[in-house]
């Protein structure tokens, strides 16, 4: 065990809250800063949130702590896409195998219970209300600004933890500091939150065990459930053009256009147009850079380090991995070098903090457009009998991401040499039967014997 | 003409400078404020300058303004590179055909004549020592300090435009603005000056018109003239590793080095351990970012919407050019919407400053590595012969960024299709005059009639 530390968390958010409770196990004293009031007693920002799915990496960040089954209570489990065209005919494609699913969490109630099961922790110390307005890496001094009272302190842990999010300050000072490889880029889309409210005797509208895409091609919109029966829609949606936010002017704009093109939606939502001129509409931005740390003294952490675009629901889970990965390097961790330690830990988490932004972006061609084609669902189904078949040889992309802890990095690199097979088998193939012709199954034996088994590491 | 407005101009470098006398052309009033004590009677800062390599693209913006020949008188032509080895052989490569020079020049000389041809303007006022400590983008005000005083002031122009470099004030407001894409990337290198003094009789110890280069690989020097008989050289060196800054650690470890690889030029460097371990290692940033612009109020200009390394000597040429093209808009410009045309400019400069921040990265392995290689050389000379025997269907690479106002982003396409023909033709190539071989001019034929005319457009 190495020697205890007087630890600052910036955000209380998700990340924050979590890494706390790790950081307490591992003898440590930890102090949180948070911006906003405490959720708790307060309510939060509306119409920003996006519902969270929280899949297997984020599951086994909390299983290192026992809480899983206590979240478990509040999670609805998701088993595939629902896709709804524009007359209202569904089509539905498994996420993975047979009792494989992602689950719906609202950002809040998970926040809350992570909260609520680390305050009783008496080395865990939440400070609401707290603004960081400067950070000093040299001297590891942050102001806060309490934004309640307009009292200023200044604190002096021993290790800064920027958890902090995609607009952080902790990361916000590195930039500053010498050599720091920095990058934010935003989609040309905003997204906009909207409600389908549960039924008059409490059920849900649709499908409660599925993720809804009503995919049009340049846009989308998606629901996922809630335990009270209602589902939170994002319309994913361009900022200009033809369709695009700047093109709805007024109701009549909204209903004419919602009408057309989501009919079986519109009757679901009530109040779609108050929502819709209510609620702001929110930006989508990936941020990469490079050190995640200042000498031993400051880390990065979770988004602050890599936020990404919500199209592979990774985000969290992401975030989480960071800190299982933490965890185990703590478990090792023998003396009191912590430069070394987070030099090591940003090394090996940037290679899969960039893998996993960059299938973000591309996954949302995927589900606005392609999602629609019978020919790429055709493929998706062939995929599964090809991993079926060769099952030590092939996990389909989404799957390696979703339900295993291989590497983002491996991941990405392991779909793409799949996906070049895929475009060979499709050329062959019709139809589902297609899959048993004697040249598909010569040239997969061909294909997949050039492919080198599958998982041959961790990380 | 449009409506006669005040603007302001952050930074009195050389984009600055030269800006405000083309505004004040087009009868605006400007204001620059630089944070800097004014060059003319205050020494500047030593050490960082990297000496200018001023090409057409430069040049044309000082034609514009009849402004060339007075510079010309101190900027010394260099017809070539001269590459020394590590026995201190020579080798000349020419940059152009017979006559075509890059000119190096002193950035506080031209600095300097850009400040004394500028202020007798009556409507263009230099504010020195004035740093912008906070810019409001919506209300069009910064707030300045006076670096001697400590007075702060407030001002608030009709437009504002942004020369202040690569750590722009201004960018760092549009950076807090919604939906802004930026990206600051460090190579692994930084660079430090150094000299060759005049010699004894005022002369130049190694060749004038040229530029001198070391390449070793992983690390070059390279060395400019001045017009007093000296030469500034440049250590463009790895921060870490084998050979690098940090393992010179005393006078010692640096004049083993230096003997070792740079053998011939040590014996011209009388104060090389000197100034070694005085002055301060520069870092190599590459900066992208977009928009340029804010409403129709404030726009950036030069290094500070893209700042680029060195390795083109294009930095400040496409700054220059920025004021080019920005000069022709404005003399089609009517009316007072200033929000369409900097997004107009801004549209139509983007690619092009995408363009040379990536051919000055590529171009530093060239000249750091490749240059050193005969085979790379040879293949030079036979390009040269290809583009005097179809000179409407090939222009260089190198010609087209340096002697050309063709658009970066053209040529760096361009020079990428070239780069593939040329790797075909060199498997047939040992010596000159196998160009002449049958297969090769077939091979060319065969190759050129696919390729379209060059020059299809300017821009």
């Amino acid at each position: 065990m190495t020697e205890r530390k007087n630890i600052a968390i910036m955000g209380a958010g998700l990340v924050g809250s979590l890494l706390s409770l790790y950081l307490a196990k591992h003898g440590h004293k930890v102090d949180l800063y948070e911006r906003r009031a405490d959720l708790r007693v307060s309510t939060i920002d509306g119409g920003r949130s996006i519902n969270l799915a929280l899949s297997d990496r984020g599951w086994r960040a909390l299983k290192g702590l026992g809480i899983e089954e206590e979240v478990r209570k509040v999670a609805i489990p998701m088993y595939g896409r629902m896709m709804h065209d524009e007359q209202g005919n569904l089509t539905h494609q498994p996420y993975g195998k047979e009792g494989q699913a992602i689950y719906s969490v609202s950002r809040g109630g998970l926040n809350m219970a992570l909260m609520n099961l680390s305050e009783p922790n008496q080395d865990i110390t939440y400070h609401f209300n707290r603004q960081a307005t400067d950070v000093n890496l040299r001297t590891n001094e942050v102001q806060l600004r309490n934004v309640e009272t307009g009292n200023t302190e200044t604190i002096q842990p021993d290790l800064l933890f920027g958890a902090d999010g995609a607009y952080s300050v902790v990361r916000g000072a590195m930039q500053k500091a010498e050599r720091f490889d920095y990058q934010q880029s935003y989609l040309e889309y905003g997204y906009k939150e909207l409600t389908i409210p549960a039924t008059a005797d409490g059920g849900w509208a649709i499908e409660k065990n599925a993720l809804h895409i009503w995919p049009r091609g340049n846009y989308m919109m998606i629901a996922l459930p809630n335990p009270d029966g209602s589902f939170t829609c994002t319309l994913f949606f361009p900022y200009d053009g033809e369709h695009s936010f700047a093109a709805i002017q007024d109701k009549n704009d909204l209903l004419a256009f919602f009408n057309k093109v989501f009919p079986d939606a519109v009757p679901l939502m009530p109040e779609l147009a108050q929502e819709y001129f209510e609620n702001p509409v929110g930006a989508l931005v990936t941020v990469k850079c490079f050190p995640w740390s200042y000498k031993g003294t400051s880390l990065l952490i979770g988004d602050a380090s890599h936020a990404v675009v919500p199209f592979y629901g990774q985000g969290m889970n992401a975030g989480f991995e960071d800190i299982t990965v933490l965890d185990q390097m703590l478990q090792q961790f023998e003396g009191d070098d912590w430069e070394a330690l987070f030099k090591a830990f940003e090394r090996r988490r940037k290679p899969n903090a960039d893998a996993i932004a960059d299938l973000a972006v591309l996954n949302f061609e995927e589900m606005r457009d392609k999602v629609a084609d019978p020919r790429f669902l055709l493929r998706k189904k062939i995929e599964n009998k090809i991993s079926a078949q060769y099952p030590d040889k092939w996990i389909p992309l989404y799957t390696m991401v979703t339900f295993t802890d291989l590497p983002y990095s491996y991941a990405l690199e392991t779909g793409q040499k799949q996906d070049k097979i895929m475009k060979k088998v499709m050329r062959h193939i019709k139809s589902l039967e297609d899959y048993d012709k004697p040249e598909v199954q010569q040239l997969l034996e061909k294909q997949l014997v050039q492919k080198e088994k599958l998982t041959p590491f961790r990380g």
